[in-house]
């Protein structure tokens, strides 16, 4: 990192001069503006980690999201945001738009902000520079993935067992020809839902239907894409599951639209419960994932980590449940 | 504000030694408990205005809104960080609640934070307060409020001619029995809307009707509870105009459950055109409130307020614009 002593020696200028002039006491002209001209050239910032270590500033908790127009982030947000009101603290937002250059952009601008407490969702940064992050960032947790070595820092949920549960779900309702909407974002996210689908299937001793496994993007029109493709390929499934509500929301679209009545003909169970869940006709049946209570938790135990006075939570598994409302019902069509 | 020379007499120090313990620089114990002690006893921060002012620190533009997890301002942020990527800037959030004093308790963090450029959405905050602000903050831009001898620094929609647009489309559909799914919040906005909805009948002819204006909380539980009152009080309505697309949501719900069909025997028009109304059976008609335009342009606006370099947008108007979907279509009841 670069210190004071780099800048006033690229400035030609004392320690003292640069500290005057940083906090903009009396320094001559020549003065300020070597100074301002060696903190540019270093890219010296006054607010970086030692300070903030000085000083002991926790006043502020940085998260870092995916993409602040997406439901599942805004509410993780509001959670965190809520934790530190809680606290008397305000949060600083950093956005990693699913590339890792970003996200790692996103953490450092939080640490030059002198945020000691970090709650990061990072899915692309690889695992290395993650550990070096957790290593020389005590207050840091991370959500919705998990690093080895430091799984008391992470917060994340059971995704297989989600997917599980809701194909166990429409297994019992008597639908024996179910298909998967999965994410063509190739995340640990997706390889646990699908595996927790194929588990289910196995488990129940249904065998597995060729291309009844289709990938799109996890949005409304990645869902409408996945269902057509799906009806293209088959006209005998009963049912499927969702990669999330986005998907599940734009293949129930496409199923009106080919007068496939839901849950009459045809059932079908999201992931995720976003409002959007609740908005839906019929509304839909999907899988909670906790995340307000797990962004919530995540905070506390960020707070915790560099604040002895507040108690570290009690460590809780957070596991994913089935929310039934009327998009999943019992199978009418004859085997 | 508190300045370095008062936490030096504070402290009985030189503003010299109070800079190197800042700075992390080296000092005496003693020396560095009575300015720590200084540093909290006044509240001072070296990351306040003066330093911000002194450094022409630009590098983040702060953003005020309302509730990140409404998909109003989720949208607005991003739109703000991508005009914040395009300059290579990052962005800090703070959040209002709908609250006066958080409002205000957001604003002052941002600036706490060095940002020199705003992009603030208060609703709550009085005038004054605003104006007060926008005198000393010479890159703060308002969204979505006009204060009055800052025009050109507000940056609002004509909600008025929105409804108006919505009304007029329904009439010219035919329909003469149209209500008004209105908020409960009381801010400019709702009275704006309804405004316009009630000028669109006079300019046609058609009388108000008695109990056709009903107003409940703007989400989407809310539209669903509006829509069972105008159920209740009326049998002969063929159209309702809604304050936003949660309340249509919700309106089409209750009729879904009621068997109204929409469009056949109902129309109905939403208000923003969020990401939800393209996720409704039927896709929902609605009048378009650019926010992702007018928040870029607000982030814009601000920049250029503060650097010479970034030349002033060309200020223009922002047009609610109607969206056709499926869910307004030709009267078909008879009168």
């Amino acid at each position: 990192m670069v210190t004071i002593r780099d800048v006033a020696r690229q400035a030609g200028v004392s320690v003292a001069t640069v500290s005057r002039v940083l906090n903009n006491a009396s320094a001559s002209q020549k003065a300020r503006a070597a100074v301002q001209n060696a903190v540019e050239k270093l890219g010296y910032s006054p607010n970086a980690n030692a300070q903030a270590l000085a000083l002991q500033n926790t006043d502020t908790i940085g998260v870092v999201v995916t993409d602040v127009s997406d439901p599942f982030f805004a509410i993780l947000v509001k959670a965190v945001d809520q934790v530190a009101a809680e606290y008397d603290k305000s949060i600083l937002i950093g956005i990693g738009y699913h590339q890792a250059e970003k996200e790692r952009k996103a953490i450092e601008m939080l640490l030059r902000k002198r945020c000691s407490c970090l709650v990061v969702h990072a899915k692309a940064l690889d695992e290395d520079s993650l550990k070096a992050y957790l290593n020389n960032v005590p207050g840091m947790v991370i959500i919705n993935r998990t690093i080895a070595g430091y799984e008391n820092r992470c917060v994340s949920l059971d995704n297989r067992r989600g997917t599980f549960l809701a194909t166990e779900t429409l297994i019992r309702l008597g639908h024996q020809r179910i298909g998967y909407i999965g994410s063509n974002h190739l995340i640990n996210d997706e390889i646990e839902r699908r595996a927790g689908y194929l588990a289910a299937l196995e488990h129940y001793g249904l065998p597995n239907i060729d291309d009844a496994i289709v990938q799109s993007s996890p949005y409304f029109e990645g869902g409408e894409e996945a269902m057509i493709n799906l009806l293209s390929y088959h006209s005998d499934l009963t049912a499927v599951v969702a990669y999330n509500d986005s998907m599940a929301a734009g293949a129930l679209s496409v199923l009106n639209e080919n007068n496939i009545r839901v849950p009459e003909q045809f059932s079908i169970i999201g992931f995720d419960d976003m409002p959007i869940a609740r908005y839906l006709i019929p509304k839909l049946t999907t899988i909670r994932y906790p995340i307000d209570l797990m962004a919530g938790y995540a905070a506390k135990l960020a707070l915790s980590l560099v604040n002895e006075h507040i108690a570290t939570p009690l460590h809780s598994q957070f596991n994913p449940t089935l929310v039934r409302r009327f998009s999943a019902e019992k199978n009418n069509v004859a085997e």
